[in-house]
């Protein structure tokens, strides 16, 4: 049985570029004891594949050259060598850009119900976005009500989840996103009180002071760089700052120079912390739940942005840090 | 009765120096109900001073021009319209640079017993700088045993105890200090495991790296900028870094460039949180009771630089920021 895979064949400097990725198709392997086979249907495309194809430092070893792009995925397990997985069996789980996966537990982040929602919300707004959203948010941010959230990429994948869990925990969410179309669906869509396009903003620093006149108690930030510093300019004492992202940096070897945040820091006792999700799996099923329930009753609304075919992963990859896409960027293998 | 007063006569850029004030005597005025009368006998002088006669943001109101030179200063009630207060207490609190201060409740930070320590423990190792180290080290270091702790301005009067602090409770401490003798004194008197000169180091960045080679999980910073720089890239993931001063740094208006450190955050997950001690007055008297107990039992080791007479405290000032100090600088009023 032929398994259509994509490779990375060179390391890039930056974002990720199609020309950095090839197919090398290989025979499916045979399973072994404690292993058992997936059938990709849908692909996660993640800001955070930037990082794992990256020589610089970061919070796991880089892809090799040659093997599989590194990705999380919706499967169903269509072969078993395992006790505990059985054919029909839906996961989410690192299962690459690849029809087929040979997988052991280690790859699984959470066994998915098709029917509390639809096998794609498994990727986004139940995948590591919608967990990512709601964990920093209340881990970093410990958001009371009445505080006031600031989130950039605040239409994208996690920060359209951003404003509707601040708003259901009663903060005044603002967004800050880069089209008038994307301010559009923070307010219609996202929860957000009001939303800025940085790309329209002569002043961002201003234009946050103006639409937060009380301060910022709290920052969600995907981007880092300028944007990051026009909100920072408007925190609140004890404010916090959760590091979640870096979007708008294309390349941190070396680090790009910024204005020095340590008096800020020290002056109104922020606390700047960063966020990876991977360490905090045991708490995925719970959150998922409750995500999922919000769903159900319409209280969370999510936007998903499907291409078809496994080719179309690596300029889908690309595209997400021109922020072409409109919702989760996912690819439907078949 | 001549009141003997330092005044700010004009506004320094950055780093106050000694023409920035001038000598304004006045009569000390009669108590009114509720108000008791300080006579100083030691005048703290602390590198926060900057801050208090900056316009740019700080934590608390300018001094004003004409006004008498905000500081701590312990002292002797000799006169009361207070019922809580009587001739004879002994009192740490905002009297100022002056001879005599009229004083309400609000001014007092805490009641000194001179039969625990000399008057003098009383601005330093029992004052902000003893409760700084011992607070922001544990409230947001949260140093635990076998931690590598680094500490900038390790011989200063705050970082002295850090030293300490952190050997006491099972951490490996390590300074970065600016003399060959104060490295002497970090590790023979302050508890360092190892101290940096890091006005005679080629590269501070790979010095940390090869006297921490396990990594840094604490860091307690006081200077900010290039030096901050070098042992940030030295952190272990989930490492805290304690922003308690910015003493590299002489003008923030605007902040200087350095580099960005939104990627490192993120992928260690960091945490950098600013400290500010009178956030945490109702722990004063507990904690300096533990650290008395430590002095009364040679646990602690403490340096004093004493200089005498109210005029010498702006010359005192502006030194503190060149390094010229060798321990806690402390006026001697008379």
């Amino acid at each position: 049985m032929n398994n259509e895979r994509l490779v990375l064949a060179e390391r890039p400097e930056g974002i990720p570029q199609p020309q950095h990725f090839q197919r090398d198709d290989q025979p499916v392997p045979d399973l072994r004891d404690g292993e058992f086979l997936m059938r990709n249907r849908y692909l996660s495309i993640d800001p955070a594949q930037r990082g794992w194809v990256n020589a610089a430092a970061n919070y796991s070893n880089p892809v090799g050259i040659g093997e599989v792009m590194r990705s999380l995925a919706v499967g169903e397990v269509v072969k078993s060598k395992h006790t505990s997985y059985s054919p029909g069996d839906h996961l989410y789980g690192w299962f690459g850009w690849q029809r087929y996966c040979v997988a052991t537990p280690s790859a699984v982040l959470r066994r998915v119900d098709p029917g509390q929602a639809s096998l794609t919300a498994a990727l986004g707004v139940l995948g590591i976005n919608g967990l990512t959203a709601y964990l920093a948010l209340t881990t970093i941010g410990e958001p009371e009500r009445g505080d006031v959230v600031v989130v950039s990429t605040a239409a994208g994948a996690v920060g359209s989840v951003v404003g509707q869990v601040a708003s259901a925990l009663g903060c005044d969410s603002v967004g800050i996103t880069g089209s008038a179309e994307k301010v559009s669906r923070c307010t219609r869509r996202f929860g957000y009180r009001a939303a800025i396009d940085y790309k329209n903003s002569a002043n961002l620093r201003d234009d946050v002071a103006a639409i937060c006149p009380n301060g910022v108690d709290v920052f969600f930030d995907n981007t880092a760089g300028d944007i990051a510093d026009a909100v920072v300019d408007n925190m609140n004492k004890n404010g916090r700052i959760i590091q979640c992202g870096t979007a708008s940096i294309a390349n941190w070897d070396p680090p790009p120079a910024g204005p020095r945040r340590e008096r800020q820091i020290l002056v109104k006792c922020l606390r700047q912390q960063g966020f990876i999700i991977f360490d905090h799996i045991d708490a995925f099923d719970s959150v998922a739940e409750t995500l999922a329930t919000w769903i159900a009753e319409g209280k969370l609304s999510y936007d998903e942005d499907m291409e078809y075919g496994l080719d179309s992963a690596p300029a889908a990859l690309a595209g997400l840090y021109a922020g072409a896409n409109h919702g989760k960027k996912i690819i439907a293998v078949d």
